[in-house]
C-alpha cells in the first residue's frame, strides 16, 4: 500500500490527510465536527442493556515505570479534623494535581498538544501555545463533552493472546480483520478504541519504561484512519507503536497525523480490560461512548473516565 | 407539612430518610443503588434530536468572591519551548490542580464529605476518612460513571425571573409547581438538578460571598426527595439554601441529610444556563445524564463535567 | 531634586542607574557582586549578642484581601496514617506549594521577574525566560544564599507612628532623615530593609486589597539606591509605593529601576516587626543578614525566610 | 562499647538518650535549646574570609531512582506573556510544589516527622499531627532559623576515598577518627554535618534506589551524639544507614533517636561536596551555618538551602 516509509513519505501524507480549512480558517473543532447530531442521537440508540462501563485507570498517585511524575491526591481535611471550619458541620476535603500527559494517566489530547514544524490543526502558529495557556486548539473544543458511536477494536482477541508483544506494530490489515472478525465497520464520526492489551500486560509483568516499546498502530495507518473519517482515537497504549519507524522528525507519527494534519483528538493510556469483556460477553462492538474533559480555558487537554454504555 | 423545624425535626428527619442497610451493610453506593441497568438503558432512550449540553463551568483559575482558593492552570511547556524533550517531537503540556470543594467548581460530592455525628453514610465511622484517603465511601462508588434520566426542575423559569434572589428557600411544594408547570415527574433512579439562576445573576452582578445568601433547597425538602428515590441531586448553587435556617448543627441540612443519611450523591456548582435554555427550546425537561468522575480512589469527589444528550 | 517625574524623566533614570556591563556581558549577579567576601566577613563581625530574627511571614495558606492564590500545605500523611508505609516505622509528611509573587508571601525576585521594553538586567531578552524556565537570570544568581549586612531604615519609628499611611510615598530625603535618626548609613554591599508599618497595620485593621495602596519608595529614590550601591532591597511592603504615581508604562519603578537597570534582587513582604523591635531594644540598625533561596533553575525568585543575627 | 544491638538495646538506648521534660513539659524546641545567643555569637565569629557556601542541591525536578516524586516548577507566567497583567508591566512568575521528604530534596525534618510507639518528642502523641497540621513538633520550632556552628567530619576524606560503599556504616568510633584527623571536635549546640560522599558518587554513577543502600551512622551512634548534645544533625545522605541492621520496628534508628528521644532536627539529603572542598583548602572544618525553613505552621519539615560561612 505505502511503498517506502520515510520521512518524505511522512510528509506527503501529511498533506494527504491534511483537514486544513475542511470546516473554516476558525476551525478548533477538527474531526469532532464528523460528530453530527444525528451522529449522536444514533449513537444513543445502540445502548440496549444499559451497562455502563469505564474506560479510564485509576488515578495514578503511585510512581511507575511508567510514571515518573505521579499525579497528587492529598486531603485538605480529613476525618480526625472535619470540624476544622467551626462546629455544626462535620466535613472532608481533597486535592487533585495532575500534570497528565505522558503514559499513566487516562487522558484525552487537544489539538494544541502537537505541531508540526511550529503548526498546530488549521494551521495555526505554535507560538499561540502560550506560558499563560493555548490561545488556539485548547481543549475547550471538546468543552460539550465528545459523545458518539464507540467502536473497539480487540486487536488481542483477534490475535488469540492475552496481550500484543511490545514490538507490534498495527497495519491497516490488522485493524480490518479486526472489523471482519468482530462484525463492526468504523465509520464516519466514531471514536474508534484499540486495544493491545496493555492492562492485562502490567497486570502480569508490571509497568515497563515506555522505552521498551509499546504496541500501537503503524505510521501507515493514517491514510485509513483519515479515509475512514473517525472523530478520535483512542487506546490502552497511547495509540502511536513505540519506538515507532525511527523516521527523523517523525517519532510519534500517529499523533501528529491525527492532531496536527486531521485535527483528530487522542485518548490515551485508556483501560479497555472491562470494555473488552463487556464487549465480548455481548457480541457486540459498538457502544454509546461519553468522553468528558474539563472546561479548561488554553488546556492542553485533560485527564477523563470515559464511559461507555451498551 | 413539617411543624417546627428546629434541631429534634432534624434528627427525626434523618432517622426518617435513613438509607443505611438498604442495600446491605458494606454497601457504599447508596442511592446510585436505584440506577439500574434498566433505568439507564430507558434514559438513554430519551434521547431525541442529539443535542449534547455541557452543565459545569470554566475551571475557575481566578479568585472571586466565591472562589477563595482558586484552581491551578499551569503550562508544563509552552509552544515556545515545545521541542525540549528533543529534536523531532513538538509538544506542549501542562498542569491542572484543584481542591475542588466549595463554591467556585463544578463538581460531585463523594458520599464520604460529610458526616453526621462522627458517622457516614452506612454507618461508616468519620475517622475512616484517613489523611492518606478515605477507606469508605470514596468516589471510587462512582467509578464507572452515573448515567441516567436526569431532570431539570427551573425554579427561576416557574416564577418568571431571571434568578432567584439570594435569601430564597424553596419547598417541596415549590419542587412540585415546577413539575406541573414542565410536565414531569422525579421519578425514582433519577438524577434531579434544581436551577436557581445564579450563573444569570452572576453573569449581571458578579461572584458575590456565599455568606451573603445562596437560593436552594430548604431542609423540608429532604423527605420529598427521599420518597421520590432520586439517585443523584445537582444545582447550580450547592442544593442546600445558605445561610439556611440556624439550626445548630444543622448548617446545610441538604447535605447532610443527601449524603449521609440517604447516600446520594450531589453535584455542587454547575452550570444550568445552557440546559435551561435546550430545554426550553425543546419543552422538555427530561434527557441522558452522563457524570463522569475521576476513578480517585480514597477520594472525596472530584471535578465533573456532566454531559446531557437531549 | 528631579523636576517633573514622567515617563521621559523615567527613561532618563532608567540610563542612568542602569549596571548593565559592570560585572561583565554574561554577568546575571548583578548588585550582588557588591557584596564581596571581605564584605561579608564584615558583615559577620557585626555579630554581638548572637540574637537570630526572622525577617519573615508565616507561610501564608489562607485567602486574604492581600492574598488571592493562597499558598498550599496539605498533609500527605498524618498521624492517623503514619504506618502507611510499612510497620516498623511511624512518619508523617506533608506538601508546600506556593506561586510566591504578589502580595502575600515573603520572598525574592529574581532578576528575571520584571523587564522593561522586552528586556531583563544586562540587556538580555525577556523572551530568555521561557514556559519551562528562564534561561537568564534565575534565582540561580543567589545559589550560595546571600549573606551581608542588612541596614534596616524604621519609617514608622522616624515619625513616631505605628504605620505609615497608604498613600504614604517615600523620598530620598525620607532615607536620609531616618538614617541620620538612627545613625546608621546605608553603604556598598547592604542589604537595605525599609519597614513601613504593614505588619502593625494588617495586625490592627486586617489585609487590604493592594489596590487601597501601600506605603513604599517614590520612584526618585532610585537614584539614591544606585550611588549607595546597595546589593539587595526589601520591605515589608513590596519596596515600591502603591498606587505609585501613574505614569504609563512606570507602574513599579522601583521594581523596574532595581531589578532591571541597577541588577538589585528584592525582597516583598517580609515581617519586620520583629526586627524593629530587636534594633530598637540594642540601639543598633545593622546586622548580619542571610537570606538563602531555593536552589531553583530557571527559578523567577522563590519563598524565603531572611534571618536577621544581632 | 554495646554488646549486642537488637531490639531491646534500641530500647534501653531509646530511655538513655531522652530528653523529654529537659527543657520543660510544653517544649517543641529540643536540641534547638543548646543553641544559646552566646553559642550563635560565638559560631559567627568563626568567619574569617566571609566565603559562602550552599549546602543544598539543586530543586529536584527530573524524577531519579531516588527521587520518585519529583518537585514541581512550572511557569505561572513566561516571557512569552509577560504583559497578561495589563500593559504597563512586564512580569513573569512561577510555582513551586513539593512533597520534600525522601530522598532527593534538601530538607529539615521537624519533631513531628516521626514517631515511635505513637510517640512524638516530649512525649506528645502522634495523633496530635492532624490532616490539617501539627498541632506540635511544627517546624515553627525552628522559626528564627538555626544559625550556630557547623562542623563537617568528612568520612570520604578521613579514608582516602571518593566516595563510601553503599554498605558503610559509621560507628561512634569513625566519627573520632574524623574529629582527630581533622582537628576538631563536635560540642554542645552545634550542627554537625557527616559527608558520606554521595555527591560525587551520584555525579560518578548516577542516582541509585535507596533500597540498594546508602552509607551512613549506625544506631551505636546515638549515645555518641547525645553525649555531644549535638543541636543538629545533618548528612548528604539521610544520616541512617540503609538499610540498617533489620531491627523489628527500628528500621531508622538515627532518625528515632534523634527526632523523637532527643529532639534533634535532621538535616537530609545535603550537598557538601562543595562545602568540604572549602573546607579543606582552609584546613578548618567549622564554620557559621544558618538554615532557614519557610515559617509553615504545622509543618514537618521544609526545603532548605543551609548556607556556611566561612
Amino acid at each position: 500500500m505505502t511503498g517506502i516509509v520515510d520521512a518524505r513519505w511522512c510528509e506527503k501524507t501529511f498533506e494527504q490527510v491534511k483537514n486544513w480549512g475542511r470546516w473554516g480558517a476558525d476551525d478548533e473543532r477538527g474531526a469532532l465536527n464528523y460528530i453530527t447530531e444525528k451522529k449522536r442521537a444514533a449513537a444513543a440508540a445502540l445502548v440496549r442493556d444499559g451497562t455502563a462501563v469505564s474506560c479510564a485507570l485509576e488515578f495514578p498517585t503511585q510512581p511507575a515505570a511508567d510514571n515518573p511524575h505521579p499525579a497528587l491526591h492529598m486531603m485538605v481535611q480529613g476525618g480526625d479534623a472535619c470540624t476544622v471550619g467551626g462546629p455544626g458541620l462535620e466535613m472532608t476535603s481533597d486535592f487533585l494535581g495532575v500534570a497528565f500527559h505522558g503514559m499513566a494517566v487516562s487522558h484525552i489530547d487537544a489539538l494544541c498538544h502537537v505541531f508540526v514544524n511550529g503548526q498546530m490543526y488549521n494551521g495555526y502558529p505554535g507560538t499561540d501555545v502560550l506560558s499563560v495557556g493555548a490561545q488556539r486548539n485548547s481543549i475547550m473544543a471538546a468543552r460539550d463533552g465528545i459523545a458518539s458511536r464507540g467502536v473497539l477494536l480487540d486487536l488481542p482477541r483477534l490475535r488469540g493472546v492475552p496481550w500484543l508483544e511490545l514490538d507490534t506494530t498495527l497495519t491497516p490489515e490488522d485493524l480490518e480483520a479486526a472489523e471482519e472478525a468482530q462484525g463492526v465497520r468504523v465509520e464516519e464520526g466514531d471514536i474508534l478504541l484499540v486495544a493491545t492489551g496493555r492492562d492485562a500486560r502490567r497486570e502480569q509483568h508490571g509497568s515497563w519504561p515506555p522505552v521498551e516499546g509499546m504496541a500501537g498502530l503503524d505510521a501507515t495507518c493514517a491514510p485509513w484512519l483519515h479515509e475512514r473519517r473517525i472523530a478520535v482515537l483512542g487506546s490502552d497504549g497511547i495509540s502511536d507503536a513505540l519506538p515507532g519507524r525511527g523516521i527523523e522528525g517523525w517519532s510519534v507519527p500517529i499523533h501528529q497525523f491525527c492532531l496536527v494534519a486531521m485535527g483528530v483528538h487522542l485518548l490515551d493510556n485508556l483501560c479497555l480490560r472491562r470494555l473488552s469483556e463487556a464487549c465480548t460477553e455481548r457480541g457486540r462492538w459498538e457502544f454509546f461512548l461519553v468522553v468528558a474533559p474539563l472546561r479548561v480555558e488554553g488546556g492542553t487537554g485533560g485527564p477523563v473516565n470515559p464511559v461507555a454504555v451498551l
